[in-house]
């Protein structure tokens, strides 16, 4: 990759394609480990980078994805294919070894996310535009499954859970649908009806046991045990926002990622400038920790006794780092103008920021808090690293 | 491959060399995401196998070993690299693309596990004899760090915490040692004394905040919670084993792996048939579980609600699945004799046990309990995923 770096200094992001890494297939830069690669979301440009998370650098980059101003991925299973979810419904397959978009179908009309199966065979993603759900064969992109929600209800929360189960919730109806396809490729469907108004987004539980949609509509947050479905789905924090006055909300918070830390829970609150903290045991609120604005992620470092915390405009240049046995910010940082996401090296050692009004991805370490590395990005947003195609729900 | 295929047929083992493969390094068989991959360790001859779990098969053999009689691994941090730590000192490097042994150094007379390090640089070997801790650099296998234990001391446990800090137990001393190597190649080595006779194995919580240690000598377990060191050691389940009769102990239990489902823990006994069940939140004991035999392994299945676990001699043909919510046995299966070790793909999907005297790895879906493959292995046991690069403790 040497021919790469030399290239750098001098090219414009159009340069990158695939033909350059092509001519050098039979070296030995394509034969290599995949488990510290990712990519990096260039939000502006329907780009991806893809990255290097042992060396702090960027190995290619990918164009041709489309409208990626809302983006997220998920990972193959042999952590060497990137399936990016598009704003402008766009499903991209991207070899990361190669540096290649494989292939891109448009799939609908506005989608806001997606999953791959607990067996990596099919990638599930949600639309706002036609709304439901549509499921593609991981290998080819070609639709095996159009789930069409009532009323095409946009879909929101889409997560993968154990037994090629994927879990959903429709933002119009309030409902949340667990979507069955351990038998085939015709879902079997159990919907859980009245789950409370507007679900703006839902995460799983990394042992695949709980599905939590938050409500944007009312007050709380609708929880559902994969494990005991029969009981149905139950409200937890049902007081949350009662007898407050509601804040503008610049940004809905994102909830996928399950900050856990022990017993505790952490979850941003929608509007207001605080983390909830919930006993992840009994789903009751514990306390609330008041941070420097609306925060938007709130992500348990792994191996860490730290919960790092983003926020949305106009306070997105700043970062809080919360220690989980004092409850209290024990760091701020201001790593620069539009600090949009975060990602952990896997075993939590390093943390990567994305600074897109600086168009640079940051990196810190998380012991000293000291800045390690930076790579150039034009207006970064998400940072996805392989160890994601091992997890559940992520 | 597809060579290798046709080969596989009549060849021996000892036709899989790295020369087969090197042969066909231009060829798309080595440009692959290596988070589908893993070993088989080959107790008898020396040998790994390089498998697939998506395909379900092995890709390649490599030998040269050493006496894996008893052995484990680790991985390099991009998922590349197996580190196998042997009975007789070994610790040999693994190219696991390109099939090939890298390296191979005798760091010690008789080695019993090894770890590798939060940033990927350093790999730890513990010794029965010499006794103590050698650490090595990941990349040339050259010693940088030599740690003797007081007179000798056998060492076990070894596991890596965040913070590049390795913890280990040492068995005759009855002491827990912290070698912090945050601050670079001489670690600030910190001594846990008198925390009971003969500790035997440890874990670490994938958190990275609690180690605790199984003493073979008295009653109960030693547990340091890393977060808050200058409590010290404190003892947990110390009435376990009370006033009950000892048996004969066969083989001595695993605890690597931490199985925990919900809020519960789950450990084998020494020497009992029964697992414990410890509440993880108080560390007491909340119950047992008769099981078929001495408990070797009880390994939790990702995303999953059961226990699995396998027995010492005379009963290790047998495997019990726990369901965790009735702690009951809802299953009961007879793979073979000699079923060493189980391996589960990373989101648990399918569950790989070695069946030693019948020469296969058996390949089970976890849903459903049928067997879906099985490979070819002379003596198989200990399975080693490329996930585990990605986890503490592990």
């Amino acid at each position: 990759m040497k021919l790469f770096k030399h290239l750098k200094k001098i090219s414009t992001a159009g340069l990158f394609g695939s033909a350059l890494l092509l001519s050098a297939c039979a070296s030995d830069g394509l034969i290599r480990g995949t488990g510290d690669m990712g990519i990096v979301i260039e939000r502006a440009t329907g780009s991806v980078l893809v990255v290097d998370n042992t060396k702090d650098e960027t190995i290619t980059r990918v164009n041709g994805l489309g409208d990626l101003s809302h983006a997220s991925a998920v990972y193959s299973r042999d952590a060497r294919y990137a399936y990016v979810f598009g704003r402008d419904g766009g499903l991209s397959k991207v070899d990361i070894l190669k540096g290649e978009l494989v292939k891109r179908v448009i799939q609908g009309g506005n989608s806001i996310g997606g999953a791959i199966s607990q067996d990596g065979k099919l990638v599930a993603v949600s639309n706002y535009e036609p709304g439901g759900v549509r499921v593609f064969d991981a290998k080819t992109l070609e639709m095996v499954a159009d789930i069409p929600a009532n009323d095409g209800s946009k879909t929101v929360g889409l997560a993968d859970a154990p037994g090629n189960v994927f879990m959903v919730s429709l933002w119009d109806d309030g409902e949340i649908w667990k979507l069955d396809f351990s038998k085939g490729l015709t879902p079997a469907i159990t919907k859980f009806k009245d789950i409370g108004t507007n679900p703006y987004d839902a995460l799983i539980s990394p042992d695949g046991r709980y599905y939590v949609a938050g409500l944007f509509g009312e007050d709380g947050l609708a929880k559902l045990d994969l494990w005991n479905e029969a009981k149905g789905v139950t409200r937890i924090l049902d007081h949350y926002g009662k007898g407050e006055q509601k804040l503008p909300v610049y940004k809905m918070p994102h909830l996928e990622g399950w900050a856990v830390a022990g017993d505790l829970m952490f979850l941003p609150a929608v509007g207001r400038h605080e983390l909830l903290v919930l006993d992840k045991n009994t789903w009751k609120e514990v306390g609330r920790i008041p941070v420097h604005g609306q925060p938007i992620f709130a992500m348990a470092q792994p191996g860490g006794k730290y919960i790092w915390v983003n926020f949305s405009v106009p306070k997105n240049d700043t970062i809080q780092v919360i220690d989980v046995q004092q409850l209290k910010i024990i760091k701020t940082m201001k790593p620069g103008k539009g600090v949009l996401h975060m990602e952990f090296t896997p075993r939590g050692e390093k943390v990567w920021m994305s600074v897109r009004d600086e168009n640079r991805v940051d990196i810190y370490r998380t012991d000293s808090f000291e800045k390690v590395g930076s790579i150039e990005a034009t207006k970064p947003s998400g940072i996805f690293f392989t160890d994601r195609a091992h997890k559940i729900g992520l």
